[in-house]
């Protein structure tokens, strides 16, 4: 039997979102439990977290760089074993860094760092360091995306000639963050959010699941990053036409200003034998296209994937959390030197590294408006 | 600060699927934590889910029994506030008595009992217990569908006139209880699933639905209880004709051999103003009909939603595992009561007793050929 | 080359929205054409649409009896080859006896006649005429309800086991016949319409596309026949239990007051190995679903389909007017003894005297609240 | 009472698709019908179609040329008041030429010309002649679209930021013109189709599509005009990354190498206070959606729009002929001066001219690899 691993957090304090799926799917399997925790830089709401927890006392800590240096004192079948980091962009490299350094694995929430040129000081520290770093690209965890992977590298769909991939929320419609929303306030703060606002924000998860995907690579690009809604300070519509390694031509768009649209979020994939559509309004659903009009689906509750996946219930099907859950799944794989999961679902610092190129490409390509290799 | 809750639980040993279901979505919030547990009729099987659960050795039962007996015994700081029950229906009211009458809550999954019959004693159980008892029907748990349920309560569809409600799977489509899947072979076999087969496990899902959003109840109805895949022992399709208290008219059909189905439950409602439509495939969404044609769209994440669901993001949309946790929570406030959740969340014994009541009249108005009252 | 044939129409006058289609889609492809008429009992109507479709004023006729009679005496070259009908129900019958015992080919509207009885009339009448009756139930016209025939025949699905049929309207969802609207006047009015409202006007396409596609026959059935819009004098809503020949069971809905519904008619039939869906919102489309969960969509586009139905435009499919076209060039077909179109789109008077013992049952059976044969 | 116009076709002879959709939407309202051709370029083929539409024997003519000079021989009440051009695009502007300077109305499928400089030479023609001049643009015709610009010209909306639309079809996603198909083969011809390919075929609908509906120019452009079927020897990708006049941006994609997709063609408008939707899956459909992610669907059925358009039937819908339909009452409306049809179904000749700059400018955009300014 595996131990159980031990967890630690950086951020995810009160109101934060992305905390709590974290500390869920990390923990649902059994395989891992949260013991410690540096849920803010406030020290009085990191106390209010940890107690909500139900953690020790003495192991909620005031801010990361405590935590990190306590628990590397204490004794190896009581201290953590990782550490998940759901800050914002700002603050992913230097707790990352410290925590890697003392000797734990780290699992960090995209985009990696803050610019580009952090992401390659970031490389230089995972390559160094003794512990695993893995990052939660979400999609990564869809089963049925996973999929999809498999039957393109099968070589299915034939010579890949196209791809489009759009992903477009409406929350930032309005200039939300002069109303004091505490997720729009950091994430259209370029201090904290960094080079890039929308486009690092969802930009990278349409680039990361394209690429991903289809197994391609983007050659080069011509991007048009805006800001469309006035008084913004960071760019939240990004269009982008793409040219991949293999000649295939498309577009990426992301944008968190069309009014209305929650998650409308879908990659296409053009082959000259078939094609391949997904849509994260059907998240479990996969259709194939050929020449002669037919139409194949292929749904999360195809047996294979039952087997596979034993948490799925007859008749429910994978999304959010459950993504998430085996994206850890992934992470305690790698840290345990187990081997029940895919490299599908364990991003890594490449994906992160390779992200923050994209952002810091399109950003270049806009500004001179002219298509650039990346 | 209110205390965590302690829970304890019976069933959803190795290779159950909703036992981890409930444990997760339980305490998902911190709000409860899993102490204790026998979780299989074999004693081996219970200490290995409860090892793999991490739990003290010592609160590893061997049955039900004992696990009741031995947490009565412990200081009220250490033993269980609550049990939950996920085993076969057929055995649900015995370790649900024992718990009630030693003073514990209980949180129960549908349906209820093994027959109507038991149901009534149960009924009486409950009314004498101290403890609280609750139900976990899913679909009370979904947002949309409280949602549904003030509009229609708001008087907004005018009279209802006609109501439709479908529940079709298809994951029984083959005689797979014949080799040996384990979930079909318990759920078809009338020993330990009771009188009803499907319109035990979905039937009283939609008729539990349909009353809980309409706020109408069956006045009167004539059934089709059938048996369609050869060599199985108990119904797995049923279709109704219905007549409701106020008039309206309509059918409720549930089937397990619908080949291909996933989980195709939907609910349409339609009034003298409007009409309301509700399809698990967009379990967020509820659509309105007017008689104009002009239709309106409601989202989960409807602004008034997101700051009564805090667990929400941007962008991602509450299904399964979210509609169980705010069943749990719904319980957790009749606990410690608290007052966070509304009525609806909250299936109770009277929920639990109706759906037995109709389970035995849609059997007999089957039988006899002819209309039943309920 | 085939002789272009002469179309004499009955009913369709000012007002009338299905006498176009029937023109149109008759003349569409050249090898008919419209040259008489007697478009309405009051005379200035007739001759106004005379007028409006540019015919010679001595073959725009103030009565049906009139036009047989004086087309009758006219050269062969010259005088009408088959009659259109297109009146409402109640005056279905006399116009096709006096055309065939003329010696006319006809065709005529659904459904056939006023009730059973003149349905049985009907029958005889067409068994002794020279010419060929038909009926033009649109859905025979649809292409991929014909393919789905073709594949619940070839044993694709297996052992059919279950039926479901619904064709919800809500243009009825008011009293509009209060307001004089015309359609609804005459169709909401027993004397035109006949012994069924609902049931005769859209029951009858549900009854006949669900037992022409499933190559099954409704063996018995449990009928609830509802006027649910108070102050109307016919019935406005039918759910009916099926069991099918083969001990299929299954139900039929359809329903005129579901308010907002445009035209929500779907049949799904479920069988051992695979079922098949087939849904209006997307005409040219059938689903087949798998045990495992997987689909295959097959599309109108279909290059089989593409080469025999010359009309499709690449990137456009088959809809209400191409079918009717198709039930015409069956039609045409039968006249000229070609053999260009499959016997599906040729419905016939076997299907209207179903038809009608379809609703004499149902309200039979609804009456009596009790299963009846068919 | 209006007289009924007489129409003469250019093109349109055997296995010619679009001839037959013009001939019946032109005629079907009895309002005009065909009374002379010129439909091949080869004599017998141009009897042939000629004879099988019964068609005056003397009225079917070898070339159009002939055709012109000899209808303007006859008589005013005989001759054809209108003629309609069908043939390849680089048989537009000659047989409009002498048409129009005959004297006879023009209405012309698009694109307009061969190329851009031919579309200005047109203009001037179009300009000096009496006739009037109308081009076939198919999206003009839809009822839901028209709706769509008077809403967003409401201002309901708010400003517009951003805008898609996208038209992918599949069919020549394998190199079919290599077989023989005889649609493939003049539209992937440089020589018959012009300077564009697919960009001149679906690119100009999508083109016109936006700047109709949307009121707004696209004010610069940044494409990649790409052929992606090796073998073939004209466009047959293109994307495009738009800035309109107002300063909102966006993007407009076509392809035909879509491989399995039928006709996906989607246009959404994102303006600040709500955005709107529209996609051919559901012609007769569009959405709106707000801030709080509350959707409204506005239908074909609404009953301003049957009203208005009287060949509607209740619980049918107007697609691809009724388009064409509306487009040819709106080009007798210019003819016969009346004043039936909004100016939104009739294209002109401005709307040709402005597609060819858009396919001239788009083609230098993507080889000089620049934005340009349209």
């Amino acid at each position: 039997m595996t131990k159980i691993l031990k967890m630690g957090m950086i951020g995810g304090g009160p109101g934060s979102m992305i905390g709590d799926i974290h500390r869920i799917t990390a923990t649902a399997s059994g395989k891992a439990k949260l013991v410690c925790g540096a849920f803010s830089s406030t020290k009085e709401k990191s106390i209010e977290k940890g107690k909500e927890l139900g953690l020790d006392e003495n192991r909620i800590y005031e801010s990361y760089s405590e935590m990190i240096k306590k628990e590397a004192l204490l004794d190896e079948d009581k201290r953590i074993d990782f550490v998940t980091i759901v800050t914002p962009n700002f603050l992913h490299f230097e707790p990352a860094k410290l925590a890697l350094e003392a000797g734990f694995h780290v699992i960090c929430d995209k985009p990696l760092a803050f610019d580009y040129n952090e992401a390659l000081q970031f490389e230089k520290v995972v390559e160094k360091a003794k512990g695993h770093f893995a990052m939660t690209y979400t999609y990564k965890g869809y089963p049925l995306l996973e999929k999809a992977k498999e039957i393109i590298d099968s070589g299915h769909l034939g010579d890949l000639r196209k791809v489009k991939v759009d992903y477009s929320q409406g929350w930032l419609s309005q200039l939300i963050e002069a109303e004091g929303h505490k997720q729009a306030s950091w994430r259209t703060n370029p201090e904290k959010s960094g080079k890039g606002g929308t486009i690092a924000d969802i930009g990278t998860h349409a680039f990361n699941l394209l690429e991903s995907v289809s197994g391609l690579k983007v050659k080069s690009l011509m991007a048009d990053v805006s800001i469309l809604v006035p008084g913004r300070k960071i760019d939240d519509d990004t269009n982008v036409l793409l040219e991949m390694d293999n000649g295939a031509k498309g577009y990426l768009s992301s944008s968190q200003i069309c009014t209305g649209e929650d998650q409308d979020l879908s990659v296409k994939i053009y082959g000259s034998k078939a094609s391949l559509i997904w849509n994260h309004n059907q998240p479990n659903l996969i259709t194939i296209k050929y020449p002669d009009f037919k139409e194949e689906s292929i749904k999360g509750l195809d047996k294979e994937l039952i087997e596979e996946n034993e948490v799925n219930l007859p008749g429910h099907s994978s999304y959010f959390t459950e993504a998430f859950q085996r994206i850890y799944e992934g992470f305690f794989d790698t840290i345990q030197n187990t081997n029940n999961k895919t490299d599908f679902v364990k991003a890594n610092i490449k994906d992160g590294v390779r992200d923050m190129l994209f952002i810091e490409k399109a950003i270049q390509s806009s500004n001179e408006k002219k298509w650039i290799k990346l």
